[in-house]
């Protein structure tokens, strides 16, 4: 694999950080995650201007332009030869003299074989984990997984996928992904403390040629009346969840609303850039 | 200046972490940090205990023993050639195939210059900046220190020489360091939501010798009434802070009550280890 790093590209197991970074002192870093469909980054215009907006709010300069961006993106196509990878693009506060001052950013753009696909999710759908948390700056991609990270053994131990995160009786998230209910023909998702994803904007634009849609404060006792339940992000599309906790959504099994959803978006992305 | 990292001790500047460390890609990390007195650390006992014990809430395994580390700190320490130095303890949650899983943790021991004394700051008092925060996990030392790095602009324009943390009308910390009132003859200083500070427990055992001391809920509102305030840390000591905000205490000097402690404690330090 290659990378891009501070105006190289170079194998991927040759780049390396010093151990004066602020991604590693302090945490301070920011990232963004997509994917290509028949070798096209999919949705590009909306991930850079989330990824630039985000480090606008971190305070982080971006030394390259979107045309740079493309360019690279370009070439670490061409080095993989593969059919279709994911890009990372992370942004780290630099390295600091003091572990606190901001002297300059570090940018790598990875290019990465996508994740093992989880079609078994997709038929069988998951199980997430409630835990109550809300993320600190949820509209920024920050690299502060710490939740997700540490408890991976307790949802390992549930059988569950993932954690769903909640505070002062409102859904919020996955902790990589959006979440969505349906209430019969009636699509719910939140609208605060969320990531705004890019797969989220697009499968509600396909849900509103089909159902009703509400974007609005989800509350946790609304799970029992909810009839289906999903996800969405760029690799896991729209996988179903059918237990959160020890709550079985529905009949415990893939929603047809929701199987319709990943249906029309694995249309939309089969046909991506041709 | 020199490091242990994984086994071996190197230049620091030769030292680096691959682009899959789980502190580049997900925040994942925690640290310590403390220094020597006379060229022993200080207080290494209760540092390390910290350092352990949020490893372990952090699921990260520690793979030296107290007799390792202590043997690490001395050949740094002698191959520094400084009278004094501090030490930074980093462990993140190591090097990823997935960007997910944990497989084994990377080990770094910084030691570090002293930074720069602030003889100023303790005689004029500093001013903190309020923000409505109140760290994740807060009695883990993690690598997250978003808004310290992001405000840096903010607070310089602003005179403040850090955050003071409320949340529900508590005051927990600063990002750094622990946070105290008096009143009058009474110390007070927040119980929960904080880092357990070692020069924190330091002060307050220096301080039950002349003092009432009240260790709970400190409102916000009690701000107004502190005739005193300081901050402690392992590098600040004890700091006066003359104005939170637009809000001077007492006087708008530092107190003389704080000064006492100061006192107490540059002779419990000048004579540690002899």
């Amino acid at each position: 694999m290659y990378c891009y790093l501070n105006g190289d590209i170079i194998p991927t197991e040759q780049g390396s950080l010093q151990l004066n970074d602020l991604s590693l002192l302090r945490g301070y870093g920011m990232f963004d995650y997509f994917r290509t469909y028949n070798g096209v980054p999919f949705e590009f215009d909306s991930y850079w201007q989330r990824f630039t907006k985000s480090a606008a709010m971190m305070r982080l300069p971006v030394a390259i332009s979107k045309t740079d961006a493309e360019a690279i993106l370009a070439e670490l196509y061409q080095r993989v030869q593969q059919p279709d990878i994911a890009y990372r693009f992370i942004l780290t506060g630099g390295y600091s003299p003091d572990s606190v001052s901001m002297i300059q950013p570090n940018l790598i753009i990875k290019a990465e074989n996508l994740p093992k696909d989880n079609p078994e999710g997709r038929t069988r759908g998951i199980k997430v984990m409630p835990f109550e948390f809300v993320r600190d700056m949820p509209e920024i991609k920050t690299t502060n997984y710490l939740h997700m990270i540490r408890l991976a053994h307790e949802m390992q131990a549930q059988g569950a996928a993932d954690l769903m995160y909640h505070k002062d009786g409102l859904v919020s998230e996955l902790t990589r992904s959006n979440f969505f209910i349906f209430k019969g023909n009636t699509l719910v998702t939140p609208n605060a403390n969320i990531l705004h994803g890019i797969t989220r904007r697009v499968v509600l634009e396909l849900a509103e040629e089909a159902f009703a849609v509400e974007i609005r404060p989800l509350h946790v006792q609304e799970l029992a009346e909810a009839t289906e339940a999903f996800t969405t992000s760029s690799t896991k599309w729209v996988m179903p969840i059918v237990q959160i906790g020890r709550q079985k959504i529905g009949d415990g099994k893939p929603g047809k609303n929701s199987l319709r959803l990943l249906e029309r978006f694995d249309e939309k992305v089969a046909g991506y850039g041709k």
